[in-house]
């Protein structure tokens, strides 16, 4: 009753300021602005919560039935998961839909962009996961399709409205995942925070099928070194196949679950942005042309390169070894976490030469608000946690216990090392991230007319010349080549920002320094260097424990510190985390290594 | 390593502009700020990040050493656990002593303080909930005593510690949880989110004593009831109480632990919007004068009083009949569903008209950056999300359970009205905290000249008399009685902010409206009925809840549907949020209430 008069009253104020997406945004605005805030009915604050405790909700309800699923005794079904996740995806195609043609009709104007969003890189690699969830999907229909006698008819309908979703939501994403929604604003944040919800609840779904595989996995090779005491239930169905290629198709699909888990975090995160981004008031940006230089990068790519093979050798004899005999697993876990000590070494060393190289440096840094960013950095910590949590666990269970494997200490150094790893690692990354970029990086090319980033403090660069790029800037929020209307803003207004730019511009360009410019160069390709070895190393990381590395199982002492239950049940809520923060941070990586 | 060069870095700039503490606080800054920050060495959302890591694994350590105690078959004992809390609450006294002897010694120029910080009510309420902390430390120590012969000395070291603990920390709160600290900034963000912490392990520590004692009770219950199978062991000391009154302690103990659970969780929010303000620059601020008003509150005083006592009616009964025999049992649940969802569908309605007299006026948002006030909605959607969990839980095991209960559709109703009276009590209490204070609550006071909070759009009354009360704004932020020593400020940056706020307050008191009093008047009576009728409710559920009516064990709907061991996991996360939910529901609509 009540959502529906609060659309009632957005539809009267299609044309409002936009204001305040969040508390903050409302601050750099005029006096006019402020006089709108005053006359618009509907409070922008409510509308967000409104619309996230909806999103919170939908998750809540996925998670209470997959709670139920897990329980062998519960009348809940695989199944009746599977239709709940293909309503929701049903209702998010639909308003998908209902956007894209919305916004097919009223091309005019064109919608602010927020360039900061799904950079095209990101958008670049979430394509390929998407072709691998596609390939998984067809895997998944192909095995329906072999047990489809004994088989609910909804567990072929999943894959194929899944494969549906995810062609048209990367569609949406590539075309529409920039916009600044600014009409019918409650509707939509509804719909793309429905968006979001449903990805995580899929996401959900990934991480508990996979956890239950890896279980599975673990407690096949306890029954078969005859060490564990479990009885192993029968998962398959109770009919034949009819095309002989199931139990491929069932196996493949193992390798293929680690992309699509990926996938669907990474399609919240960036819609979550695009949610944040509804009814914001842009600030001034431009694009940063980036110029990927790789000259005297060759260190960080020579040393990633030796931990991704040496990594996948090590992922390789782990699971060769750690099935075989009680010794051979005993001496594959040494050799794991010998391993993990050495990279872990060198990720520390790296990134604390990056942090110490700021120090060295009095560069300024870049506060202003970017969502995308704000919610980057608070990922790499909150995620960080589920690593530590695990970490700490092990640390306690090596101290107290009263065997004494072979790899105890090896263990307890490992669990030590990756806490100092993701503590420095986020330093440094968020550092970089919220540095103001310098573009000092040839003094050949000439002036340069660039304006990098955004904010209350617009930067420069340190040879700017005013003058001739000045005029560009105030619509330089509209990617210019959609802008085929007129432009909506009145010349009066742009008169004004044009003042109150110009007088920004001419204080800051004072108090620009002079720097030593060759000595930054150096400085920067160090920087760049680490940049990519910890690209490499976070990507080495995230194979070893997605494709089945889990020395937290193996080594048998957190299970007797914790006992099984407890500490199955923290592993398969941190893993997903650790999981999720490797390939975050790797995506942080490349933009560090982008922006140095 | 890192750490130490940070903190030279930071003596170095003790003078700094105390830059950003938050990306955003950067944004309405003058030129000035920027070049200062420009030379600023140390990045201050590094420091942040830095200490709040550190604060996170702080916690971490605590949680595993719990994790590893719950489980009987690990060498972890109850006195390690207590050992490790005692080191850190040592850890932050030593800080607290440091602090406050620094800031005796450099009493000039006075610190600035955030008004919005730990408000005198709140703090009171702080020093209630610490007295009753303090009885709890007494009965264990005596009960220490009294069995001192085989216990562990740490047990009664710990609650000694807890006392002093408790004693410096109220005081600490009282004088200095306002302070804007800007000097050695690194070193006390340390110090703050070290207290914060210590307090959520000791919170931590309470719940994880609090769950067990329900889960025991349950458990006895069970036996009694000859339902269970459980084995019940042992917990009593292997010797005699030397004092005769170890037993009454114990059971004393049990009532007053609720109120120690919520001490500690209080006290870390309110030390972590301490943490939010290290080195923020204030916006200009000056204090409400808060008049209470009870002319025309009565509806909502006597419907609140109505529902607390029959809350203990149903309190007392539920506790007698619960146990008693089966069929008492299903009454008792029956009854207190029946109850719930009595008051559960008064709290909606009533939080739903007040979200309706809102949406019918057109009073301004007042968006402006109050930490204090963001944590509260931020705690208040997160804390939600625990009772949230439990009723979509309760609701599919409704739906899906095959026996049928007198109580089953009672629970079902009841879960689905929890859901709707959260949903719509957060969105009312958050639209109230961030609506503008309305202040033309009597037109014979004459002409008002209070400025209401905060930020880029100051807010001021509407019959305002801009000359006389504007040279005083400018440094309201500081307590003008702790104002001893000369004011730091330069005339000439007096001069500066004096002429932008001049302009701002010229522009503004333009756009500002003429609204009819007299409707205002009779809506902000409802609106105040409203908030202290759901502050008595919150109440209500939060004693029901907190002493031990816990339909979610006894009504074994839930443990046949997930599972014991997944269920009792799911109800020791959730019932502590949710009971904190409540207890901050109860503060924020006590605010509400001051405010309307």
């Amino acid at each position: 009753m009540l959502q529906n008069g609060d659309l009632n009253i957005m539809f009267l104020t299609t044309n409002g300021p936009g204001s305040a997406s969040s508390s903050s945004d409302q601050e750099n605005k005029s006096d006019d602005n402020f006089k709108n805030n005053y006359l618009d009915d509907y409070p922008k604050k409510n509308a967000e919560i409104l619309s996230g405790q909806y999103g919170v909700n939908l998750l809540l309800v996925g998670i209470s039935l997959m709670l139920a699923l897990s329980n062998s005794e519960s009348q809940v079904d695989k199944k009746d998961v599977l239709a709940f996740l293909v309503a929701v995806m049903l209702v998010q195609l639909f308003w998908m839909l209902w956007y894209i043609v919305k916004k097919k009709k009223h091309e005019c104007p064109a919608p602010e962009k927020d360039i900061h969003a799904g950079t095209s890189w990101l958008r670049g690699g979430l394509t390929l996961l998407a072709i691998l969830s596609l390939i998984m999907d067809a895997f998944h229909i192909g095995y329906f399709v072999g047990y489809e006698q004994c088989l609910s008819p909804v567990i072929g309908v999943f894959p194929a409205v899944h494969a549906v979703h995810t062609i048209s939501q990367v569609y949406f994403i590539w075309v529409h995942v920039k916009d600044i929604i600014k009409t019918y604003e409650n509707f939509e944040r509804f719909g793309v925070i429905h968006a979001v919800f449903t990805n995580l609840l899929l996401w959900c779904n990934g991480v508990v099928t996979e956890a239950d595989h890896v279980l599975q996995s673990y407690q096949k090779r306890q029954v078969d070194l005859g060490i564990g005491n479990m009885t192993l239930g029968n998962r398959e169905p109770y009919c034949n196949c009819t095309t002989k290629a199931c139990t491929i198709f069932l196996h493949s699909l193992y390798y293929l679950y680690p992309f699509n888990i990926e996938y669907h975090i990474f399609v919240s995160v960036i819609l979550f942005v695009m949610w944040k981004n509804i009814g914001r008031t842009l600030e001034y940006q431009r694009k940063i042309k980036v110029v990927i230089r790789i000259a005297g990068i060759i260190i960080g790519p020579v040393m990633g390169l030796i931990a991704f093979s040496s990594s996948i050798g090590v992922l390789v004899m782990y699971i060769i070894q750690v099935g075989d005999s009680v010794e051979a697993r005993e001496s594959a876990l040494n050799m794991f976490y010998c391993y993990g000590i050495i990279i872990l070494f060198f990720m520390c060393t790296s990134g604390s030469i990056g942090l110490l190289i700021y120090r060295s440096e009095n560069a300024p840094m870049d506060y202003s608000k970017i969502p995308s960013r704000k919610l980057d950095s608070e990922l790499l910590f909150i995620t960080a946690t589920g690593s530590w949590l695990m970490s700490w666990c092990s640390i306690i269970s090596v101290i107290s216990t009263s065997t004494s494997p072979k790899y105890r200490w090896t263990s307890f150094f490992y669990s030590l090392l990756l806490i100092f790893e993701k503590y420095i690692q986020n330093l440094f990354i968020i550092e970089s991230l919220h540095r103001k970029a310098d573009n000092d990086e040839d003094e050949a090319d000439g002036p340069i007319t660039e304006i990098f980033s955004v904010s209350g403090g617009l930067t420069l660069s340190t040879n700017i010349s005013l003058a001739p790029s000045f005029s560009g800037i105030i619509n330089a929020a509209f990617e210019s080549q959609e802008r085929e209307c007129a432009s909506v803003k009145s010349d009066e207004e742009n008169k004004k920002e044009e003042h109150i730019q110009n007088n920004r511009l001419s204080e800051e360009s004072i108090s620009l320094p002079q720097k030593s410019t060759k000595k930054l160069n150096k400085k920067r390709k160090i920087v760049k260097n680490i940049a990519i070895f910890l690209f490499m190393c976070n990507i080495s990381l995230w194979i070893l424990a997605a494709f089945g590395c889990r020395p937290q199982y193996d080594n048998g002492l957190e299970e007797s510190t914790f006992g099984f239950s407890a500490w199955s049940t923290v592993v398969n809520i941190a893993m997903p985390l650790n999981l999720f923060y490797r390939m975050h941070s790797v995506a942080s990586l490349f933009e560090v290594f982008l922006k140095v």
